[in-house]
């Protein structure tokens, strides 16, 4: 087998086969084929696509690249969520302990953010002491002990994904979703999951700004984790505005954890809940019935009134090695040295947030990263005081701006005040986009 | 600017500048782009095409990338022929010394074969002492005194077509016309031409088979030739049956130098007078009236006939180190020890002859590559005694194989058994198809 023919067929519109995948992504992750043969096939395979069987055969071989995690020890159910990415989107730290709340496994594998979007492991470092880099063994010691674990990328899953993706962002070649599947799939499928509840997220702040794109993928998605055995949804949600208030990382610790107090926005809480259901109910919970998804949005509400979901967090926190007080006393997260407010510069209605514009503005402040290895500031970030649909008055507030740096303060004023459209309009006619705006694999999904 | 953002310019189907154009390929000879981004845009070129501005940006950078021979000093004009390769295609050898005997410079450089195909350097290297590596002073040297000079690619014309043409061919990227345009372009142009004569060859034995892509490649190249001030026009010509009768390099040195006697096959005569008619026609002979090429066909024809031809091949050879009595004993060339016949197994006509597989007899026998660096045997090769459309008795010869090795001759023999396909037919049923197909740029041409 010649690598050569391979990305010829590919480019060709051929179908290859699964040995023929397995050839290249072995042989791209053994470096046994160079670079510049895998970046053709990159290209080809952007502009060509995928049939079902070869994706399938991409993840499986990613997958195969590395280690699979065997949690078959732990007796229930090892359920994860897995979001595409965009502005305050910060639901995971609340999901994890929710649903080890109930009584699931959560071992989740999370990244970092880049450009406008943040990482769950740069909010979970925003704790002081927290440990993302656990290696494998007391990844498992801290599942098995408190029914959730939240780390980082290692070395042992789905190298070849390492590989292609330091490719793909020097090629071109990151936007193709046949690509973006495999890679998300492979890393989560090597988690050693049952179930597996994704988040896929349209609008201007997300990766995939157009409906049509999102939801594409997330069939793809679903269809390859069905392929392969497990129990997927997936819901395409807004972030055509940021999710929640707070963007930043201490910022939007402090607001998950005010979430599982039973507090925060609307809009954070109904999302957390109703991915709380689906992991709930892909976990086999809720009971059987016609009724199963809506007992495991109860389940979910319940557990976070009761305060069980805050309790399994402190837990976390303290088995990871953070200052579990800042659970009950969040003041001891980071705090940024100054704050300041964007006012309005006119009465009216927000009719628009520049959702990624947003993000990047909580980047140039020092929270997130323009460049893979820049570091980060967990303190700084913004709180939004009008989101879309909000009337508001001229000299009013629009949001704050926590930073430590001057300079950096007026680059994310100059962002902020243009990303806000501010209209003479009815409430009815500025409303937000659904924050739920589909599930893909519902039907099915309730089947275990 | 970034590789990268120009790679997805292209992806996407935008058109590119030529500063954009000219940072990639200068970033790629320079070894200062990867490898990786410079293969993930030649696919994205192939998948995606190029408008005429790109393809004549991407021409000029090329050819930028190195040297440009300024042959301005000799007051005649400077012409050549490129053709894109085939089996038992020789006609350089007889083209080059008729157009400099008319009065003309050709300055040509040529290739070397690979797989089914021969190469212009590889036959004249089969003339004992014949240097086809001469430096560019040399070459001058020789263009100088005897008009016309043929040598081998140097490393100061175009390195960007090596830079690039090692990647294609490991990339599945060699096949885009846009990409074969640019790289035989910008060869060409460097040797400091003033028209070009273009044989697409099209057909079974030829890299492109079908006519469309033939013609498309051919209408680049004009347009492309003429956007850089040169006048080009490209023949359309057969290669369904292999040119002529002599298939190996030393046999095919023979026929040519029959023809400059005014002997050998009528196709490689026709096709020859043809080719070196559009040369001294682009080269300003034949005066300016409607006649002007019919004019050029007489003039090559006298030229040939007058034995010119011959005294400006003898004249090449000698200023090229070569053994200039074989011109008059082409005894002298490289004889190979073994000859074997294959006969025909029934009564009949040639129906058609498969061209690729009777260039890759050759190959087998010793008189071709496989790979670039394998040795070639100039001495061995094939006589066709039997062309589509001549009938042939059972047991009557088909061709003449000229061999050193058994083991050889016995696949070369396998090969060619299966290349002719006898039928029981009328002469007017199975007539080849004509030698010349088209004439692309013709009207532009005339002029000057």
């Amino acid at each position: 087998m010649r690598a050569v023919d391979l990305i010829r067929k590919k480019r060709d519109g051929g179908e290859m086969t699964a040995e023929e995948i397995g050839f290249l992504i072995s042989g791209a992750t053994a470096d046994e084929i160079p670079e510049y043969q895998i970046s053709a096939w990159l290209m080809a395979v952007l502009l060509r696509g995928m049939t079902r069987a070869e994706l399938a055969a991409l993840t499986a071989a990613m997958l195969d690249s590395g280690e699979r995690l065997d949690f078959s020890a732990l007796l229930a159910p090892k359920v994860d969520k897995h979001s595409t990415g965009g502005v305050g989107d910060k639901t995971s730290l609340v999901l994890a302990p929710l649903a080890a709340a109930a009584g699931l496994y959560v071992p989740m594998i999370s990244g970092r953010g880049l450009g406008h979007t943040g990482g769950t492991l740069d909010k979970l470092e925003a704790i002081p002491g927290f440990k993302t880099q656990l290696s494998l063994q007391d990844f498992h010691r801290v599942l098995e002990a408190c029914g959730c674990a939240m780390i980082g990328q290692t070395a042992e899953i789905a190298p070849a994904d390492k590989k292609l993706y330091a490719l793909r962002d020097v090629t071109g070649t990151v936007e193709s979703p046949y690509l973006i599947c495999a890679s998300i799939m492979s890393k989560k499928l090597a988690e050693g999951l049952d179930a597996l509840v994704l988040d896929v997220k349209t609008g201007s702040g997300a990766f995939m700004k157009r409906e049509e794109d999102a939801a594409f993928l997330a069939e793809l998605m679903v269809e390859t984790g069905r392929l392969m055995g497990k129990r997927v949804v997936a819901l395409l949600t807004d972030m055509d505005q940021p999710l929640g208030r707070n963007v930043g990382n201490a910022l939007e610790v402090e607001e998950c954890i005010a979430v599982m107090r039973g507090e925060g926005a609307e809009d954070l809480k109904d999302l957390c809940v109703e991915l709380a259901a689906w992991m709930l109910r892909l976990g086999g919970l809720g009971g059987g019935g016609a009724n199963a998804l809506e007992n495991c949005r109860k389940l979910a509400g319940e557990i976070i009134a009761s305060g069980r979901a805050l309790d399994k967090f402190r837990e976390m926190v303290r088995l990871q090695g953070g200052d579990e007080h800042v659970v009950d006393d969040p003041q001891r997260l980071p705090q940024a040295r100054y704050r300041a407010e964007v006012l309005s510069p006119a009465a009216g209605r927000i009719a628009a947030l520049a959702c990624e514009q947003i993000g990047l503005a909580s980047c140039v402040l020092g929270g997130g990263r323009e460049k893979k290895d820049d570091a980060i500031d967990a303190a700084v970030g913004l709180v939004l005081h009008k989101k879309v649909g909000d009337s508001v008055e001229a000299g009013e507030p629009l949001c704050t701006i926590h930073y430590n740096s001057k300079a950096r303060l007026e680059a994310a004023r100059a962002l902020l005040e243009k990303s806000y459209r501010i209209e003479n309009a009815s409430a009815a006619a500025v409303a937000g986009r659904e924050l739920i705006q589909r599930v893909i694999g519902a039907e099915e999904g309730k089947g275990s």
